[in-house]
């Protein structure tokens, strides 16, 4: 049985010009929509993860309250559970699926909220990594709508060298002879695309410090093994498919902002408290300093944490703590 | 024609315990031994590199001037030129070359310079990245005639991070199903090596302020085709072994010192000037920082520059100028 509801799209033709046909939208919802349908808050989801990964974020006690708040987690396409490479049917489906970009997610999300849900107010948008970068696209093309948005971990377009990396952990993945029209995974590149992408996660000074005994691992090797299990949970076709909506991440790259990144900033009006982690080696700190120079109700508080990207994980008390005290913040209005 | 000469060392007995049999110390010498044999350098290579590569550090006006100095590089096991997969006789070539450690090199090193050179007095030892690794084993082995140590963008134990982003660029090339006996290069292995390690290079701040239009290139993708020609000229079970080497570097690791890394480094009496890069990717300033509280006579000076690990490869006039002038004061006395 599956724990989340499905929103048909219909055929949806996507940035690219190609035809994302028989499009599913699956997403789930926590807590309960107020009569006055003013609780809502959406949060999308990140590179890998699924709404359940999410849930972190909602534990007890935390900012994100299902007993308080209606909270709508969309998946990615390409996550595995809304349309993706691994569950489209064919003859579109694996590596014949078309690219599918940031904005064409947030567009769909916003029929879900709007056209499927009969929402139309939203206290807040929240997002970790890819989930930051879709919050940003939330609040420059809905900016009515959309009351604060929350980008942990990300940025408004991906940096040149956030693309850098991710040539890395691909090219380790098609490395593998076996990639293309597989009918087994190919494990090998997905362990490489693992291991390397383990490198760029976390800090070097989390390494040093042997952080990653707080996190329940006895070495940097444990450490690696568990994201080489948890991105083998995935399809290699998805994981490129997302790879592919994260390079080409950037708000502006539609009709309405045409590419002028200033303006698509400028767009926001929500109030915004953008968190990169300090320590993050791909979502830079820098990165939204830029970012937030050119939005007109934006506060950059960057996470004090040697945690690297995985500050906002949902997985380090302090940070965790950090995090809630902006998000409360955002949420009081 | 080759361009250099072989130190002929016999069989040596590594600390692996295994034999590299009929082992040759490929080094080329720079300028002229003074009759007094005192203006002696050495400068051992980093990683992937050859003699030839350490040229632009003896560039007409920089520190290191062979019309002064009697400059001697002694290539690393491993490096193509000294023993390595590639070029030792079977049946120990290839994948079944033996480990070797930055010690074995060292030792070996010190025999072509007293044994062979007849030199004892050495004014200088300088090394990029794992040439900085050597010059850190040099001053604490060869403590009486070594006047002065500079260590750049490298460290005298390799980090745990260090290690991590290492078992990443390996992955990548052990993904290649064509890796192992091969008779033709794994190339898609090597590309995807290349890839990975161009993330690591140059820091965050590099692409996004466009300087490797400095370096002559006209994008990132111009950038990271160069390092795959780079690497791609090198043999893959060459870059194993040196990746072994780099991996398993740490200054205490021999009988002299017993795994005690505070005596090695207080074993270093020579002056050392210890340069990291403020935005190396691996090899950090905070390492550094760590080891020279431990060492009696040394300076922690680092390289204000957005090259990340590139900053000491001799190819950005600015830093050039910061490490001669740290050079100069050195060779000064």
């Amino acid at each position: 049985m599956p724990d989340h509801e499905i929103f048909e799209l219909g055929d949806v033709v996507l940035q690219s010009g190609l035809t994302l046909r028989q499009a599913k939208l699956a997403y789930k919802t926590y807590g309960k929509l107020a009569s006055s349908r003013d609780n809502v808050i959406v949060m999308p989801t990140f590179y890998g993860g699924q709404h359940t990964d999410t849930e972190p974020m909602m534990r007890a006690g935390r900012a994100l309250d299902p007993a308080r708040y209606f909270i709508v987690v969309p998946n990615m396409f390409g996550n595995g559970l809304s349309s993706s490479p691994s569950n489209a049917p064919p003859p579109f489906d694996r590596a014949a699926f078309p690219d599918v970009t940031l904005y064409d997610n947030v567009v769909c999300q916003h029929r879900l909220i709007t056209e499927h849900l009969g929402i139309d107010r939203i206290l807040l948008v929240v997002g970790y990594s890819m989930g930051a970068q879709q919050a940003y696209q939330w609040g420059a093309l809905y900016s009515d709508m959309v009351r604060a948005i929350a980008p942990l971990c990300g940025s408004a377009r991906t940096s040149p060298h956030n693309h850098l990396f991710l040539e890395g952990v691909k090219a380790a993945l098609l490395a593998d002879g076996a990639f293309g029209w597989y009918q087994t995974p190919p494990i090998k590149g997905l362990l490489a695309f693992s291991r390397v992408y383990a490198g760029w996660l976390l800090s070097q000074d989390f390494f040093r410090e042997g952080e990653y005994r707080k996190m329940g691992f006895a070495s940097v090797e444990d450490t690696v093994r568990f994201f080489e299990g948890y991105f083998r949970q995935r399809d290699a076709n998805d994981l490129l498919a997302m790879i592919w909506s994260w390079q080409h991440a950037d708000i502006s790259a539609n009709p309405q902002h045409k590419g002028d990144l200033a303006a698509a900033l400028g767009a926001i009006r929500a109030r915004a408290i953008v968190m990169p982690s300090t320590t993050d080696l791909y979502f830079r700190v820098r990165d939204n300093e830029l970012e937030v120079a050119q939005m007109p109700n934006a506060e950059l508080r960057p996470i004090p944490s040697i945690w690297g990207h995985v500050a906002a994980f949902g997985v380090n008390p302090p940070d965790d703590e950090f995090i809630d005290a902006a998000l409360r913040e955002l949420l009081a209005g």
